[in-house]
């Protein structure tokens, strides 16, 4: 297949070296600047553009990875002139219908994974959500997958919406817990890996048991001292004192319905 | 050595546990109720009581694993007959000198790791912090506790109470992330195990990677749009809508203080 990568951030590098490695020819990287666009066509044998007019007009597949805000005029620009080709975002909390009336052949490829350039993933491991406007194009979009995953799954775009909120708690706010008990640290001189076994059997307890039954801490045990005592010890920083409060409060309601 | 454990919850547990399979004579374990103190002392060759004032008098370690609120009735209950015995307590939370003018030889032992009743782990593995009166005690606790761990470290007690509130942060509200996770699924009848693949990797990154480098998601890339939809899926529940929200504006913020 001929694909352009519409975006050079951590989805586009992954899901075009992923294509890429899977024998697929990556005609251009665009992205808004010259450097991230060429960092990554170098890496896919593609040409780089930060020019949005420059994109070329004869492939088969556009697929756009960009902060969810810029899709829309990315689309104005590009779909007016190539209706024929497929056109996909990789965005969990888009829909598909953002393409409605703008090409004929459309669709989603949303990977639930976390992504950083800077750090490698085994790509067979991603779970990917496709979704397409017939079922030629959801055929087209199944097999290009395949080429990489064995985890591909047909989703509607507005249970898809739920997904990606739920992925938003399970990893980015996770990893946000983790920045700020790093951040609690840091002035007692205790780095952040002393934490690592802790973290790692918070995530085995939830392999065995479901999240709410592997609750611990003083708002699971009702602790109302130790709650007001720990969020004393946050009054420099209202922001992360109000976090504490809140989890702790949602914590003690949650453990209060499972013992009824 | 001769132990009285105070409390049959999930530390008193998984420590009656360890000394019992280390050799040490577990004479007694207290609880509050009949059925949870026989639950363990069965399990470790104890006598089990559920009467304070049964408590045995000659044991050389009284070990109190109780909520923290009630750890200092118990303190004023057992240490009036009890001066010459080496009191302790496995609390994060709480500072040592609880029992200053109340016993002569007292200490902490404070495992940091999440325990559950249901759910064994490798004791080997959790970091100890511990903390005495003298260093006749504390030479004491760090044979007692090296006898199953071989990562004991000595900690005060001004220190551990940001260890324990960075340990509800990196844990406790890491599995409340979890649970809310699971709760937004539940409706569409997608399974919470779907999520492990992508907190797996959540979890990889920080091996390699501070979190706040690793940190990703629509707050990271400042996708207003985004965070405004996803706040507006959560408007029937005002309390994980205000996590959702507060967690966002702490993710931005975090994000410009690394770009500046």
């Amino acid at each position: 297949m001929r694909i352009v990568l519409i975006g050079a951030g951590n989805v586009a590098t992954h899901l075009g070296c992923a294509l890429y490695a899977a024998g697929h020819q990556i005609a251009q990287v665009y992205s808004r600047t010259d450097e991230s666009a060429r960092l990554l066509a170098d890496r896919i044998g593609a040409i780089p553009t930060s020019n949005i007019r420059d994109v070329v007009s004869d492939a088969e597949i556009y697929i756009i990875s960009l902060k969810d805000d810029v899709v829309g005029d990315v689309i104005a620009s590009l779909c007016p002139t190539r209706e024929k080709a497929l056109f996909v975002h990789t965005a969990g909390s888009l829909p598909m219908n953002i393409f409605v009336g703008k090409v004929q052949r459309y669709g989603v490829i949303y990977p639930m994974q976390t992504f950083s350039k800077k750090k490698s993933l085994d790509i067979h491991a991603v779970s990917f959500f496709i979704e397409a406007s017939d079922t030629d194009a959801l055929c087209t979009l199944r097999t290009l997958v395949e080429g990489f995953s064995t985890h591909v799954y047909e989703m509607s775009s507005d249970n898809r919406k739920y997904l990606h909120l739920a992925a938003v708690f399970a990893c980015n706010f996770v990893n946000h817990c983790f920045d700020l008990s790093a951040r609690i640290l840091q002035p007692y001189g205790i780095p952040f890996d002393a934490m690592l076994p802790l973290i790692e059997e918070t995530v085995k307890k939830v392999h065995d048991m479901a999240p709410h039954e592997a609750q611990t801490g003083p708002a699971a045990r009702h602790d109302e001292k130790v709650i007001e005592m720990q969020s004393q010890l946050l009054s420099n920083d209202t922001l992360m004192q109000d976090i504490y409060n809140r989890m702790s409060q949602s914590i003690l309601l949650s453990s209060c319905k499972q013992e009824k």
